[in-house]
């Protein structure tokens, strides 16, 4: 019988390595052996607080949502054929019923199960079962991370794709994290020129070794008032203060989008500027319809992971690569790779 | 020599009415004799505060800016086959030329010379000069107040394009004040199902004599939590508070408009919603290529504005009109006839 | 044991009546007690023919998709609380997880099973069974008819979508049968005004009768050069000249939507003008999340049916139902009520 | 007195230069000393036919519209400081005023004036006035030719925006001359994957030497039932043919824009398939707003014209430019160089 190690967190700041027997494919779903999984800020989250928003840990739950694995097994349904394939997981599975799914925005279905969200537990595992709908093979030449961190990918494209970024507007991207980086990238094979910003040098020097030259320190040179004018911004620090002031370096007409998630459920907004420039302001949550792009970027070779994945974990080591971030932020995407 | 009596704010709380010598029209414009002038928000805010965020009025400033006339004088290159014609004044007069005048956005142009906004003189006056490009034909079923009209309700147009409002979609209409008025009679038009919302019962009832009957006392019943579900809000009171509390009741995907302008440059907004569901927010700056649409709405009789105007006054009363609304808020919108 | 009776087509131009045992609802299914369906272009076709394109009638098969019923069994997983529920049949069942479904253009979907298409039986019975998702509701104030007709207003919902129709675009509905008065009734929803035309003065009558005023004899009176001109057509007669023609009447940045189908695969159109006015020219392939519109629209009486349905026909009499548009054109839609 | 040698078409077949006065710029005008200008195939049909549609030469006319320069002179009202200045001349000028105008589709303004399109004279010459609104200063490195082919790249740019392209877009490009070679690159910088075909193996090798290598001979594998599956056609050939066949290659919801110029103003299209994919299908009519990113793209090294630069000719070798596309098909875009 096949084990399952999978991290749970078990209380806050405590994760556990439980064996389990690793669990079996229901209708039209996979059973994958995972190879890589990225840490996210919300993994990191869950760890420090337990909750994100409305979101509660009140059970054990196993963290990690941006997978890549091998298809091993196939429950009913599932095409068979397809047992062996190399696969990027996209960790929401939707209803497909409601009318935010049959229009076009399933990532707004309000019946979403998305790995490592409570209680739908995550991808910190040896094994876990998966819709065959939202499991997509991948080339020989993406590797695993890269698969992997097609999640991360898709957030960058998906806020490009709200904010209507076209070829030649100006992109605003504050925040040289891992969704910055992705989305930074996104906007240049968009066609953008792109501005990056943040407070941390080893940061901005990943930025630089992934070809962007308009670089700026915000703590310094605080975006309002330094001279940046944008189209677009993408605004990917979670700091309220800094969309407060990245949104007035707009240009008339411009779109902001609110990537980065701040601790308050409310922010002061620059109402008067929204309002005089008909700036249009949005967020995003999650994606829809991005993994097919997400992997055919990776396969043309036009977004680079290296200078963003920043250090790799066993399984059994997930607890340090839940704290690294807080610790050294040049990490900027700890992966762990359960194989 | 014809006389032409101008009512000039010439300091905080002062109107003065001077007459002086008639205009001449200039290149490729016309001499226009006021029939009527709505008194705006704008118009009461400049009496009352001198200014309106970076607009301050230095030199005695003329008044008005929703205006109606007739044409009875044209400079060079006006088309002179239209003197004697009725005519819809559209009070802002861009320059035509710049990158936003010409991808359609004249509204936000940075030259615009609007009406009654400093340094450039308004309507309350018996004659005014305006270019030929801004001033509309009307068609003799239109009274000299629905032509002035014109003005609010471009704005209530210009909401709704923004808001992309579509037959089918739930609009909340914060304000039942003439602006919201006219938007709520827009979306109507649209085709789509009004809500509206007003702490003033007075307010309520016109909104009721409008035809519509999904009215809400946003005083007692606040609009989030009230079971208030939309698909799109247009914020028309320019409370702070109230579009933060508006923004939570629409659906995933919803738009918000921001029409009602706050005293404050900055305003708290609820981003985690604005994220969790996706929605649109922007504002509107005046209005672009709705004069043809508002003199068609009006010609066919779908726009009523009789519940609307709520007091007449003559030149010489204008401080009367820019007073009024305060005393009576059952006086939607004053007007002025200056003939 | 219930027994279903069944009228299929066997052969071109003969229907027969079978009494067969009721189906089973499957999973997510509706078993559904029909209570009126319209009688279809496509289905007359079938009759006539034997074919529509690539879709070839090579079993018996029972024609009608235009159906309403009542829920009267429900397989594992469909609700049980709306037996018994009145209901409009959307009836094409798309699979909800190819690229098409998941954005937003599950009318597209490759492998949408869709009733009276070869192989997929329709609704000509006293019962079908059908997912559950695609059965929606219907308040008491519709008529067993109106919620048949949800189907070809559908279809005048999704024309005018595709069409970007806006409050105030003129637009052309040329064809008034069932699919023209329906776009025709939606586009004033809208907001637009209407233009009609067609060869059958019975058929403009109908026009009249639903409001309508600005109608044309497309006979004596061509389109092209009659001095008509829309912003948007709507090309519902499936006449290729037509569509040739009424394209030239639209303004520049115009839009066409051909919804009639022509026998010919290809059409001339007019391509200089399409290029040197920018023409958007697209068609209509069914509909997509348009049932909620269509059930409001007639519920709060904006959609009006009477001078559109000619004819009523019991079950047995599906022969004649399918032959007197042929012999009457002013019954524009019969309906064959199997209760 | 500056003598201004004009290349005049003055009958089918016939080009005479005349040495004139060098014209004086009127209100905001300038005098501009042309450096380049490219021969676009409306040139050569002129030259060839004396028509184009509905535009005749009826007197003699100065041929030539894809024009860089060096302003040399300022009417009143053009700024005196760009004087000296090289430009890149956008050949129509709009009025301004109209509703087209204003709502940013300027190149549909019925009053346009544009070069070389009668009555309007043309760019081969020494000296031409033009509207200083549509004179664009270009940066030091883009050369006189680059400076020049900012008009042919506004095509593809115009072609692109119209379709929608997007990242990851499979676009199919068929022709590679002069306007499919700009189209296609265009497409690669807004993300797209580019499929390219031409009869003209010279035209597919300019084509391989600008970095594509989807390239397909549309002889011997016409493009429907090639394996060729687009979600975008930029058709740039003008043959009827071409555009029946490669609209069928596209997948359902996809877009074609038929920028070629056909001679027939009417030409069979894939209706039925037009209708069940619901294509979206329109021309181009020149282009609006994208003279800064056309400058922006060379400036950063995105556009090549080295490959489709293939002859450059004197003023007085006009008619030799003229002629030599259709003897050397190689001979992608001839250049004049009155300098």
């Amino acid at each position: 019988m096949t084990r399952n190690r999978r991290a749970k967190l078990v209380k806050i700041g405590q994760m556990v390595v439980e064996s389990e027997e690793a669990p079996v494919p229901g209708g039209n779903e996979y059973l994958i052996k995972i190879t890589a999984v990225g840490v996210c800020g919300s993994d990191v989250h869950y760890f420090e607080h337990g909750k994100i928003g409305r979101f509660v840990v009140e059970a054990p739950l196993v963290l990690g949502h941006e997978a890549a694995g091998v298809i091993v097994g196939a429950g009913p349904g599932a095409d068979t054929a397809r047992i062996g394939h190399r696969v990027a997981v996209e960790p929401g599975v939707p209803c497909g019923r409601c009318m935010q799914c049959r229009s076009g925005g399933y990532n707004l279905c309000p019946d979403v199960r998305f790995l490592a969200t409570p209680p739908i537990d995550g991808a910190f595992a040896d094994y876990i079962v998966h819709s065959a709908d939202f499991v997509y093979d991948v080339p020989d030449d993406l590797s695993d991370e890269q698969a992997a961190l097609c999640e991360p990918l898709s957030v960058g494209i998906w806020a490009n794709r709200r904010a209507g970024v076209r070829c030649g507007d100006r992109v605003l991207v504050t925040g040289c994290g891992p969704i910055g980086l992705m989305a930074a990238q996104v906007a240049r094979e968009f066609g953008a020129h792109v501005i990056l910003s943040d407070v941390v040098p080893s940061r901005r020097d990943a930025a630089r070794s992934l070809g962007f030259d308009n670089l700026h320190d915000a703590t310094s040179s605080p975006v309002d008032g330094s001279g940046i004018v944008a189209d677009v911004l993408v605004e990917c620090t979670g700091v309220a203060d800094v969309a407060l002031r990245a949104i007035k370096t707009l240009t008339p007409g411009g779109r902001a989008v609110l990537v980065g998630m701040a601790p308050e459920e409310e922010q002061a907004l620059p109402v008067a500027v929204i309002q005089s420039k008909e700036i249009m302001l949005t967020g995003v949550f999650r994606y829809a319809n991005t993994y097919p792009l997400a992997i055919e970027l990776f396969h043309q070779g036009r977004i680079q992971v290296d200078p963003i994945v920043g250090a790799r974990f066993s399984l059994e080591d997930v607890t340090a690569a839940l704290k690294i971030s807080r610790i050294d932020p040049s990490c900027i995407k700890p992966m762990v790779l359960p194989g």
